[in-house]
């Protein structure tokens, strides 16, 4: 029998071939997959997937593993040759932990149902994207997904206490741990957490939650120098216990995006403006605390002008020019995704933007970050980029972070995109290593063959 | 040339032979190890580390990396036909960066030295626990030391940014990576933490810093019965945005202790008796939170009494009974380290305590847990306890322990002592790929054998 066949005769209706697959296989949200796979495979279970995987990894068939599609880096596209594995029917929560603060969901669950399900048991579920309505769970564990809740409670990693994953050769791994602390052997969960999906097909998460924010207070604040920036990070850290968000905008980004939007909050355009974000706990005394440190800031000569929101209306304004969709109205707009040491950032900045400018005058090119993750987004746009543009500004741009001893994705991930660029942030014997972890685990290399390592 | 041959033509000095082995590399804290090696090799960098390890692969020899030898599971004891490699001459603060709030050290670096390092720089490093003037902190990240900040900063592994180590067969492995977000393909870190020796030598660390905290308030509650506990704790982990710990005496610890010490906190003995603390940063307006929430879980009836510490000495003598140093004169004292979901652990302490005096009528049985962190200890003592009594005792509590889907060890690691139960704690698909790990870092099986893996 052919590896189709025997899916087909293993799994039956769970398997689309022909016109049956639908075009939403064939690429992520960088909208760079090409192809429809030989197969889809829609598998209820992980007893499901390990068949699949037994039978693929018999036939050395190459498998992608699919999750919500939201992927920034083509992780999930399949060539012609590949089978899909697509997790979307393998959606729900299990349990809600309550003494425990976990929940065990399963791993096609879009995020924002299992942010919804820990709301209704009183929880916060801290993984949280903008992609969260058509993300899953499982994906944002493959691909170890950073997103605007980690100056708090950390990245996805952080955040998970146990996994199930299926191996390639169909063994179910189940390692649902629940406990803060389990120093038993090798920590296997860290293996699959940013994987994307070479090492195995999660299947299963224990995640942790946190306890519920009733508001948040924000303020934009204009800042001199980037040494300002990063002064004022330190006594956000240490003053604003519930600290959530330090979302830095330079000048090129902040002006543009007011300008764009038609919104104007100071007098002269501040070098640096910076969203400063506390959640609230109902404690009491929380804004004055937020009002007193900021008119400490302010009297310190850290920052120049800080204006509080009284609404969440206002609040929204501020987030309004951060989220910069006027961007997107911009030819061929390119938003990379780096992160260097903090300390750093400033520098790194100035050199990209200098060098970018030189290769290509008449770009439009803007910095945000959310500096206290050490991450740094750069948005570049030309008139008539091609290519070999894009190809041009990623060289310059990694090429500079390998400089700078930063790393080439921040929270994206490698999957295609970032692949060959792979050693401006890692050296040989780390890629060797990587290699042997991945011929250890999937010895055929069946899974996600072309994804992160060549 | 034999194996020490080629090692003292290549590292002269740093080799010891014959009587120029101190017994000191005989056992760690655990007091099991029984051995000498058969040489001590003290190298003074990861290059020299290198060329050890590659003369010991090359000639299959085995090989015990030694951090500050506090280790309790047996990890760092050699075999009279071991090498050990000690890392003592490997201390040093390379780096502070202070923009970043990350620390450089040298994986010998004794604990307290780099704590007290951090805070000249005015940072906290959120590694800490009793053996801290003599672990190392390579030996912590070698066995994911949790400790007593756990509520707050984490394990261990929630503090290392970035690590270098050298494989078994010398690659110098160098990822000392300074960023919170960083997703450039497999998190290699994460293999040689908690990995005990047996994948790597460790030699150096990024680790995270936190703001210092300027002081403590500490409260000692009464509490009727493990539901409020962990009602409690939520509560706590709600309202005091600082909790610093979470201590949790089961009647059969807390009574003997105060006892012992001379020492009467309430009219009546609690069923739970519970410290908690905060940390303070200068804030104002702390103790009247802290005290205010008190008052509040009084008047909900969560706790039955409540004792704030008016000064350091009132809080060191709720910490006295915590330590339970008089348990120590107690003959053949064990103190097992087990991890149980949260709201596993009344029920489970229940069934050990009721299984453990039924086999040994006459023993000490008592309880006490960092429960916000999953992790229990019990204390046991009986009178004439020989090898097999202390056998038997693993035996009974290892298997409760698995029944209840928890961890037979929480913090202090597998090493050779707690080996032989692993299956108790994890399925044969997780040993068997801890297994392929392994065999991929270190084929020929030189690093540790023995430890956490038969
Ligand atoms: C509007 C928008 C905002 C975004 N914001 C952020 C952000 O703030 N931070 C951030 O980090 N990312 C962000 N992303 C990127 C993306 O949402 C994340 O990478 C997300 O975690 C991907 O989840 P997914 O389920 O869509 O995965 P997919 O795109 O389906 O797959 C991603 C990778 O994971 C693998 N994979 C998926 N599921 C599994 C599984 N169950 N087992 C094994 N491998 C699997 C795939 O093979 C692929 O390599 C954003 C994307 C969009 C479109
Ligand atoms: C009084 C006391 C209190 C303690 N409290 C705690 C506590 O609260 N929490 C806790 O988790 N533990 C605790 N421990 C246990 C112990 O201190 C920790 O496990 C500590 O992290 C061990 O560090 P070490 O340098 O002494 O390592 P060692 O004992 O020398 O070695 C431990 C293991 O790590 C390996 N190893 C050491 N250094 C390296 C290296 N550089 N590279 C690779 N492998 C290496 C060894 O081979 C061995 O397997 C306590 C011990 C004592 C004596």
């Amino acid at each position: 029998m052919t590896v189709i066949e025997e899916l087909v005769h293993s799994l039956g209706e769970a398997v689309l071939t022909g016109d049956r697959i639908g075009d939403r296989y064939r690429s992520d949200a960088s909208l760079t997959g090409r192809s429809l796979p030989m197969a889809v495979v829609r598998p209820a279970s992980a007893p499901e997937i390990a068949i699949a995987l037994k039978i693929c990894n018999e036939h050395r068939q190459s498998v992608v593993p699919q999750g919500g599609m939201t992927g920034l880096a083509g992780g999930a596209n399949p060539k012609t040759e590949d089978i899909v594995i697509s997790l979307e029917r393998m959606s729900g929560i299990e349990e809600i932990d309550s003494a425990g603060a976990t929940m065990t969901v399963l791993a096609g669950t879009p995020l924002e149902v299992a942010q919804r399900a820990a709301e209704t048991a009183g929880f916060l579920l801290p993984i949280d994207l903008g992609a969260r309505g058509s993300c899953q769970v499982g994906g944002n564990l493959a691909t170890n997904a950073g997103g605007i809740r980690v100056i708090r409670h950390g990245v996805t990693r952080d955040n998970v206490l146990g996994l199930e994953a299926v191996l390639a050769d169909g063994t179910v791994l189940s390692s649902l741990n629940k406990m803060i602390k389990n120093n038993t052997g090798y920590d296997l969960r860290q293996l699959f957490i940013g994987s994307e999906g070479t090492l195995g097909i999660i299947t299963r998460a224990v995640l942790r939650l946190r306890p519920l924010p009733d508001g948040r207070l924000t303020a934009l604040c204009a800042l001199a120098s980037y040494a300002d920036v990063v002064a004022l990070l330190k006594r956000a850290q240490q003053q604003l216990p519930g600290l959530s968000a330090y979302e830095t905008m330079w000048e090129s980004y902040f002006g543009f995006n007011c300008g764009a939007e038609g919104l104007r909050f100071f007098e002269t355009p501040p070098a640096f403006a910076v969203i400063i974000e506390q959640c609230t706990h109902g404690l009491g005394g929380e804004r004055d605390a937020f009002e007193s440190f900021l008119g400490q800031m302010l009297e310190d000569g850290l920052i120049g002008d800080a204006l509080i929101a009284q609404s969440e209306k206002e609040a929204q304004a501020f987030w309004q020019v951060r989220e910069g969709h006027a961007l997107d109205r911009l030819p061929s707009l390119v938003n990379l995704d780096v992160s260097l040491p903090i300390g750093a950032i400033g520098r790194f900045a100035e050199a990209c933007g200098a060098a970018l400018h030189e290769a290509f005058p008449s770009a439009h090119v803007s910095f945000f970050g959310h500096v206290a993750d050490s991450n740094l987004h750069i948005a570049f746009s030309a008139p008539d980029a091609k290519a070999e543009t894009l190809h041009a500004v990623d060289e310059i741009v990694y090429t500079l972070v390998g400089r700078h001893h930063g790393s080439i994705s921040a929270e994206h991930g490698i999957g295609t995109l970032k692949r060959d660029f792979l050693d401006r942030s890692l050296s040989p014997a780390e890629i060797e290593v990587m290699r042997r972890i991945k011929t250890a685990l999937d010895p055929n290399g069946i899974l996600n063959p072309g994804k992160v390592l060549i």
